[in-house]
């Protein structure tokens, strides 16, 4: 595999020829008699002579890929999303490429970047931590650009974006607890992934308003945002015993991983879920259907959410007009949560 | 996001300067004079230019990116994997690129093509399907390359790889079984991934030879390779059945997410685990450990199997002599197994 690339010198060279020769008989020149041409590109196929990609792109100004942002691969949430985005590339005979963001904003900036650099046609965005703030650092990148559950609020206008329904999934969760006799319902959140949780928590808290019920500050516990990159798991892990101790009989969970470290911890408290605590997560990833009891939670429709976000893309590039779209959640309704 | 990009043809034609001097004092090229490099640099910055990367790329032959094809986001496995590598390549300055191949050789070549055409530095490949047969498909490749626990036994011997000792792997795992008492122990295996399934198959069946015990045909179970597109899960919920029927009382598991399937399977049929049944599965991902009973498995060092490759890869960039490289899993004892 360390072999040195065969350039159109090599070829010019061992055929005797000019290099703007090997050039033109390769690109199909007319200049070129139909006989040498055969010869030359003969001649660089048996040398294993590869076009260069770059330079090819550098003149047709395309390159046929999508470059797509992503917090980070470990997250079953954006490999759904990742396979929607893919389904639809894929049938338009564009590359998909991956880059990871960390939830940290200046690796975002560096991957969109970065992929701008490589001249990708589009540019999707998960998760973004983008604001107007960072106007200046972002505004040259020209490229088409679809942001996808963007987490603030401040986004620059000019942004094209796909997002799910926060506040209206926060509100089914809540209202599924009240509907089965809950009256201490508490929210388990995560600093970090600001505009989602502010919209979810607000959806909480409307609810519980509408029905009438206490709003007891002790029944929000919110990991805030740290640099120690907790996992979702370890902060319900942690932070579920603190809402247990207030008096809660049912928690909804900021997401899925949340709700599956809420219910380690139930597990090592020796509390029985959904006997005597009702547990809701949020996104519907697979996981959430194979622990015990398999989880109730609010579905992101994350296939879906892929497709239509790049399918927003292919229509900028084609220059037509997109509107920005939101997309609903639905409750799942499995064994975590009961009947108070 | 859809204004034009500025070129240095822009910036030349606004200066009232020829291109050439805007490209050498965008270079900071000696040949202009220090107070016009300030002013174009200036004006390159008002009009929002940014410098082409891949025509700073085919001057300079690096573009500080490694390409990574992995089958897919949605596997917890190469998650892992991937962010060891992200570790590596992070400290060396190294922008990381992701691909798909979904476990399919062509994806595979096309991914690897597309990364060699854009003049990524250097190349890993997860689970590469690709062997003699498609030498000249990926002759020309000449960027170095490293290959991640590859599927294919006659692999091109000038190809690097890191992978893991499955059928050590394997012999742990049916070593455990023995040493609980289970003389009736099965194997489910899955048949797209011909060579590590084949070396765990092998490492299951020396430990029974070795100790003496029945090895009967309808203790195995594989699901053949297909275009379905099946899920390890689902390969595990409907194949742990005619193990059961067949009279076992213990199945080692491809890997964990065969063995979640198995593990729901059971549920289903009233068998309890460990109790009815021992499971081990294999590859030590996350989800494991959350499942009820948490799953006995056999743990690959993930992130140390992408740090390690990473790093031959950053070796083969600097011209140092690399060896390839085996890494040996372990055993994890958790709730899915018992004595019989």
């Amino acid at each position: 595999m360390s072999k040195r690339k065969i350039s159109i010198e090599d070829i010019a060279r061992k055929a005797g020829v000019s290099h703007t020769t090997v050039s033109r008989a390769l690109r199909d020149s007319p200049l070129i008699s139909p006989k040498v041409r055969e010869e030359i590109k003969q001649l660089a196929r048996e040398m294993g002579y590869v076009p260069n990609g770059i330079a090819q792109s550098l003149q047709t100004q395309k390159t046929n890929t999508i470059g797509v942002v992503v917090t980070s691969i470990a997250d079953p949430f954006f490999a759904e999303v990742v396979e929607g985005i893919e389904q639809i590339a894929r049938s338009s005979g564009l590359s998909v490429l991956l880059s990871t963001s960390h939830r940290n904003v200046e690796q975002e900036i560096a991957a969109i970047d970065n992929f701008y650099r490589r001249r990708v046609d589009g540019i999707l965005v998960a998760d973004s931590r983008i604001n107007t703030n960072h106007t200046q650092q972002i505004g040259q990148i020209a490229t088409p650009t679809v942001f996808i559950n963007s987490q603030t609020a401040n986004q620059p206008e000019s942004f094209h974006s796909v997002r799910i329904d926060d506040y209206l999934g926060a509100r089914l969760a809540v209202q599924h607890l009240v509907s089965l006799g809950h009256t201490s319902i508490g929210y388990l959140g995560v600093g970090d992934r600001s505009l989602s949780n502010q919209l979810r928590q607000e959806g909480y808290q409307t609810v519980l308003s509408e029905a009438n019920l206490p709003q007891i500050d002790d029944w929000i516990a919110i990991r805030e945002e740290d640099n120690t990159r907790t996992s979702d798991v370890v902060t319900g892990q942690q932070m579920l015993p603190q809402l247990v101790k207030a008096g809660v009989t049912s928690v909804f969970c900021y997401n899925d991983m949340v709700a599956v470290g809420a219910l380690l911890a139930c597990k090592k408290l020796g509390i029985s879920v959904p006997q005597d605590l009702s547990l809701v997560g949020f996104d519907g990833i697979a996981l959430g259907g194979y622990i015990t009891p398999p989880l109730t939670t609010i579905r992101q429709p994350m296939l879906e959410i892929g497709r239509v976000a790049m399918q927003m893309l292919l229509d900028l590039l084609q220059d037509k007009t997109v509107e920005n779209r939101v997309l609903s959640p639905y409750l799942i309704e499995r064994g975590s949560t009961a009947r108070k």
